[in-house]
């Protein structure tokens, strides 16, 4: 077998073997395959797809490249959640503990953030103590226990995919829906969820721009799942403005303790209710999406889930007195608000670029080697659809310098206030098959 | 400007400019834009194509990357002939002498042969003595005094080409119109070509399958050539079989001296008409095609195009006496027939697969290092369209081996006889535009 066949293969529109992708990938990750074939093969693909079986092959590949995490000692089904990326995104802090309460093993690995997009045990590392380097017994040891628990990212798990993402980077190919939807999926399935539920975001801050692109991207995830043996469903949800209205690490972790406490932003709490009831549902925990999420709105009433996150905090040496007193989160010096200029209505938030304003301030990360500061942020007033009056504070800015006027500049550009504007879609739907 | 950002307005179509054009060629040709990015950008070209002003632009960009050959030191417009390559393509050979006898300079760059297709220099070394490494001054002088000259191809002419050539090979993205345009143009300008005639080849032997294609490669190179201020012509020919009758160096000397003396294969002479009509009509020696077809054949009548051949091999170090005395060419020790095994009519000839058994003769290299013989080679007895006896010679053998079954069986495997066929179309039109 040629590579240089292979690529010429799917160059002219032909679908190619499950041992013609094995031999790409397995190449690749060896170095038999140089890169510039790879990135050949890679620009074919964006212009000739992949099928569905293809797809499939191409994802078990990536996973077969590296070391697979084997969560079979923990007992029920493992249903991990993964969002395509947003600003302000709480979801994981909630729903983590949420269906924890329902007895649902939660043994989540996750990494930490870059760019406008916070990580999640960054987020956790706001809570004094709180760490997430522990033995892998340990993790499942917990998780048995507990039912919950997190730990970092390990060293070698889809190496493939991983020298794939960064040749994408710089070879204009990271925009092709079977490269992103395998990308994803081996990671998921390698770090060893039994089902997952995809919460794929669209609008400015999210990859995919609009809800039929995001459609697409969920579609094919959805199958990739389910023709390897993973159960999957996916949600698809607005990003065009931040969700909930806390964007930054300490912010964040006290809107997620509000949300479980059910007093948390409508939209964060209606789309934790929407993933959550599919992760009850693949776990077997509930025999309707309806019944699952009456499930999920018990354990907050009765305050099950906001236990479960204080038991978490704790296994993992966090202090969890701070559910009870956020004030013992790290706070920033300095509260300063963005008045609104006139009266009328937030017509636009532009997410990506409000989450590139937080990282200004140090909440974010620009490069892998910064520093993160976990107290900055911003808190959002106002949203999409919201009525303001001039004068009125659109955004409190937290922060541990007192000049913020390139922050305040930004945060101007990106809020456009108009005379009429409706609050936009959060949930476009759901996708199954 | 940033290489993947040019990638991706390729891969979305739209029309780069001259100085991005420029910005990827200096990048490649120095190092600083890789293989890898060069690569996802040629198979972006090969879905997304380039305009006429692009491909000018990129033919200029390579021409520009490396030295270029300073003809102006020879009086006269310098018209070069390209061919796409072929098998037993003996027109160079005839041409060079036939328009030179017509005073127009004939300042030939040639190379050697790889795998199938002949080179004009190993050809021409099947002459005793006949050498063509001459320096660039004399080169000059014997094109000036003589009217014809032939030099090896110097070292650093389009570097940019080779190593994007090199780069495509392997990366399935030879088969694009304006990368191969801009490589075939590339080093015809780079060698100092005022005037260009093109002879783009179609057919099994060929690198353009159809009639189409090559017309649409024709059209590429002719309309590269007039945007760059070189006036260019083609000519459509047929390769679906080898070209004349003979395959070999040594054989193909011993033809083209037929040729020169009028009694040369039929379709290699029209061949040698159409092309070197187009030369001396861009040369400004005729003012149509008609008056530059009475030209030539007046000098092959007199016997003047026959003197500039002895001329030639002379002033290079070449023994002129082989022209009237062809046995003294390298001779084959060994002549053996292939008899039809049946009547009929001959209806294929399969050039590529016929020149590789001409190859595995010794008569060409199978890789750049391969030892040629310059005595051995086939020659045709027959060729589409010809009636045949069971047992009559179809082709023979010239080996300085005795046993030949290899070749035989490769001979039979690609020579089809039918009851009916026509002789195929030599000229399938010409390409002004």
């Amino acid at each position: 077998m040629r590579m240089v066949d292979l690529i010429e293969k799917k160059r002219d529109g032909k679908e190619l073997t499950t041992e013609e992708i094995n031999f790409i990938v397995e190449g690749y990750t060896n170095g038999d395959v140089p890169d510039y074939q790879m990135s050949a093969f890679n620009m074919a693909v964006f212009f000739q797809d992949m099928t569905e079986r293809e797809r499939a092959d191409l994802t078990m590949a990536m996973v077969n490249s590296g070391e697979t995490i084997d969560l079979s000692a923990i007992e029920g089904v493992k249903v991990d959640k993964h969002s395509t990326g947003g600003v302000g995104d709480t979801t994981t802090l909630v729903l983590a503990p949420l269906v924890a309460a329902l007895d649902i093993p939660v043994a989540k690995m996750s990494g930490r953030g870059l760019g406008h997009t916070g990580g999640t045990i960054d987020k956790l590392e706001a809570v004094e103590g709180f760490h997430v380097e522990i033995t892998k017994d340990e993790f499942i040891k917990l998780v048995n226990e507990s039912k919950i628990a997190v730990i970092g990212q390990s060293g070698n798990l889809t190496p493939a995919d991983k020298k794939l993402y960064a040749l994408r980077d710089v070879t204009a190919t990271v925009n092709s829906i079977p490269l992103i939807a395998s990308s994803i999926m081996s990671k998921k399935i390698a770090a060893g969820a039994d089902a997952i539920v995809l919460d794929v975001k669209t609008g400015a801050g999210a990859f995919m721009k609009t809800p039929e692109d995001a459609k697409e991207l969920a579609h094919a995830m959805v199958s990739i799942g389910n023709n390897v043996g993973r159960k999957t469903m996916a949600v698809i949800s607005d990003m065009s403005q931040p969700l909930g209205l806390a964007i930054g690490n300490s912010l964040e972790i006290q809107e997620a303790i509000d949300t479980l406490k059910g007093q948390g932003p409508k939209d964060l709490e209606e789309l934790c209710f929407a993933l959550g009831s599919q992760m009850v549902f693949l776990a077997n925990k509930a025999s309707s999406l309806e019944e699952a999420e009456q499930k999920l709105r018990e354990v907050i009433a009765n305050g099950k889930a906001l236990e479960k996150f204080k038991l978490f905090l704790a296994n993992q040496g966090g202090d969890a007195s701070v559910v009870d007193h956020p004030e013992r989160l790290p706070q920033a010096k300095f509260h300063i608000e963005v008045p609104a200029k006139q009266d009328g209505v937030v017509a636009e938030l532009v997410a990506d670029e409000i989450g590139t304003a937080a990282m200004l301030l140090g909440a974010g990360r620009a490069t892998k080697e910064s520093e993160i500061d976990l107290a900055v942020g911003l808190m959002l007033n106002k949203k999409v659809g919201d009525s303001v009056k001039a004068g009125e504070s659109l955004v409190t800015i937290h922060s541990n310098r007192e000049n913020v006027d390139d922050v305040m500049a930004m945060l101007y550009e990106n809020i456009r206030i108009a005379d009429h504007a409706d609050a936009p879609t959060l949930v476009y739907g759901t996708v199954t098959e």
